[in-house]
């Protein structure tokens, strides 16, 4: 792994017998170009997307394989990304825990869970009996996918799927989730278990049915100060990273990464990587030169161009992208920085013209590619 | 200067005659104990503001200046604070400019700015035409403190006033407000600069009608990477320091400290002390010790439990205070720590016991006096 890390890598030689790109990128093995993908690639900015939703909601095309699968297919045909990644929601597993959900269109509990006796009626579903179809959806997206690019599933970390159980939907302030975390930390500390367990067996048995790369999201993990980050956020990562890979090595796949995205992470970032996590996913509150250096080498890092500068012009686009290639490579040299995944800092954004989206991967190849 | 930084504070002989304590502690000079006072400490937590508010709204509390003045006033007398701040909204100069505000209870502006010729249309007003409610309620209440403790002025900082003038009120994404800075920069430009001029001449009217401490709010730059921060959030900040200065100079108070809050700023904390504040208040989402190593020792810090704490037992209260003293002092020794202002990381939230707040103003003395 050290000698794979620091030899070069020869395309005549090497492109053919190895992993994908972005796998590789992932493990900071040599790469011949910086990979790129975008996270929400697949959704409404698409207008293949809006006419297929226009006949399917949202949670029907997320529990319909053949939908799912369509959906996922559609940026990767359009943009030539690097990496596929399930269309789903990181809200998909609640019903399973006992809690329905709806889309309009911001997320929408049935119940909220803030009191013991809540955490206690929750489930740990087994993710084979109450979302099957997400599992089906991976054997059929890495069917049609047939090696093109890898695929990646993903979970909600605990945190942030505790955040929503416990306001019901997005907030402002989190100050209902707060109020238990500091209120009533035992009880907190059940549900964040609760939910650690769900998403270890979730994400397990995505990377059972197929998923190459299995990626934790935490949009909510900044809103606590970093000892309470330490405290109610990354134990339950750092279990499900450990639990993640034991699947993955009974599988016979132990080398797929895990991806930790963590936003508005910059006042905590280097205890990001103690999660054992392969892959540091940042947004783009801070520069990736700082985060490389507070990560340190032994992780790989994920990121963070601004989504909204997708809005303005080709121009403008270029000179974002060349910013986090340039500190991604700390200001040394050309081409492509070893571990780094090129990507946005959050999700596109809806109204973004979806040619930026493309202009985004090929100006990436253009400005990593045999430099 | 120098030498009364490093002097050690001799109560008896020096208390008399000195400033009061938050401006000392704003310059970095020797402290007794911690100063403390809570960022929205006027407001909805607490019952003497919701009585007062049953019978006049949020925009005519603001514009009266006895009821202003009664709103200060009000914590100052219930939590034994170490300032008083103006009670006062971040666009109350907003209809001076040409644009009216509502609150319901969020911000509702009656246009939008996003073109040249609404940036055009905006008025720089002055502010003793526009809003001499503002500095008639600065001069009752410093009256009616009668040097008990300092009052602090304060406005928005120019890109988080711009922000409310694009988006016409809170956001998400602010995607409107990046569309402009990124699709039309000229024109985003000619607005900041357009709510620096107001800001200036607003603050600097504040200061000589008797504001001891001149407030800038950037509730929304670490909304932006830190590059886009550097090009369009601080060169606005750093000319309202300078011009507030100036007129505090003119006005025969030279020493009147500027304080310069950045919200979620943890990605770029260092070019905060560019602007030339004598104070950076800095919210929960990075440890206090971080943030005195990367600002440096020539400005003061502000800051930064998480508002949130204060939803909890007094145990957790207490633990939360004494992590962020331990912070601020380096974990080093026990006492004060030169040069900081004890305060959350944002205003307290309007579910907050009141007695908590008074817990919080104890607690710091306690653990900070006579050590």
């Amino acid at each position: 792994m050290a000698e794979s890390r620091s030899a070069p890598f020869d395309p005549a030689t090497d492109a053919a017998s190895i992993a994908p790109l972005f796998l590789r990128a992932c493990r900071r093995e040599p790469v011949e170009r910086t990979p790129v993908w975008i996270m929400r690639q697949a959704g409404r900015y698409l207008p293949e997307y809006r006419a297929l939703r226009a006949s399917h909601d949202f949670l029907t095309s997320c529990r319909t394989p053949e939908l799912a699968c369509e959906i996922t297919l559609q940026p990767v045909k359009r943009l030539d990304v690097d990496a596929a990644i399930l269309f789903s929601d990181i809200l998909v597993p609640l019903p399973g825990m006992g809690v329905e959900v709806a889309f309009n269109p911001g997320p929408q509990l049935a119940r909220v869970v803030r009191e013991e006796r809540d955490v206690t009626a929750l489930r740990v579903p087994d993710p084979h009996e109450t979302t099957p179809f997400v599992l089906d959806a991976i054997r059929l997206i890495r069917r049609e996918l047939a090696g093109r690019v890898p695929l990646i599933g993903f979970a909600g970390a605990p945190f942030t799927m505790a955040a929503y159980l416990v306001e019901g939907g997005g907030s402002k302030s989190f100050s209902a989730l707060k109020r238990l975390l500091f209120g009533a930390p035992a009880v907190a500390d059940h549900l964040l278990e609760t939910c650690a367990s769900t998403v270890a067996r979730y994400l397990s048995a995505q990377v059972e049915a197929g998923a190459q790369a299995a990626m934790l999201f935490d949009t909510w993990a900044g809103q606590l100060a970093p000892a309470d980050v330490r405290r109610f956020v990354l134990p339950a990562v750092r279990r499900i990273v450990t639990e993640v890979r034991t699947a993955a090595a009974a599988a016979g796949t132990p080398d797929v990464p895990v991806i930790y995205y963590a936003g508005e992470a910059a006042g905590w970032l280097e205890m990001a990587a103690e999660t054992g996590a392969d892959v540091i996913g940042v947004d783009w509150r801070m520069p990736l030169d700082m985060a490389r250096r507070r990560l340190g080498p032994s992780v790989a890092v994920q990121g963070n161009l601004d989504p909204a500068v997708l809005l303005g012009d080709p121009g403008v686009i270029r000179r974002g992208i060349t910013r986090v290639l340039d500190e991604a490579r700390g200001h040394e040299g050309r081409g492509s920085a070893a571990g780094h995944i090129f990507n946005l800092g959050h999700g596109i954004l809806p109204d973004t013209p979806p040619e930026h989206a493309r202009l985004v991967v090929d100006t990436v190849r253009e400005l990593t590619e045999g430099a």
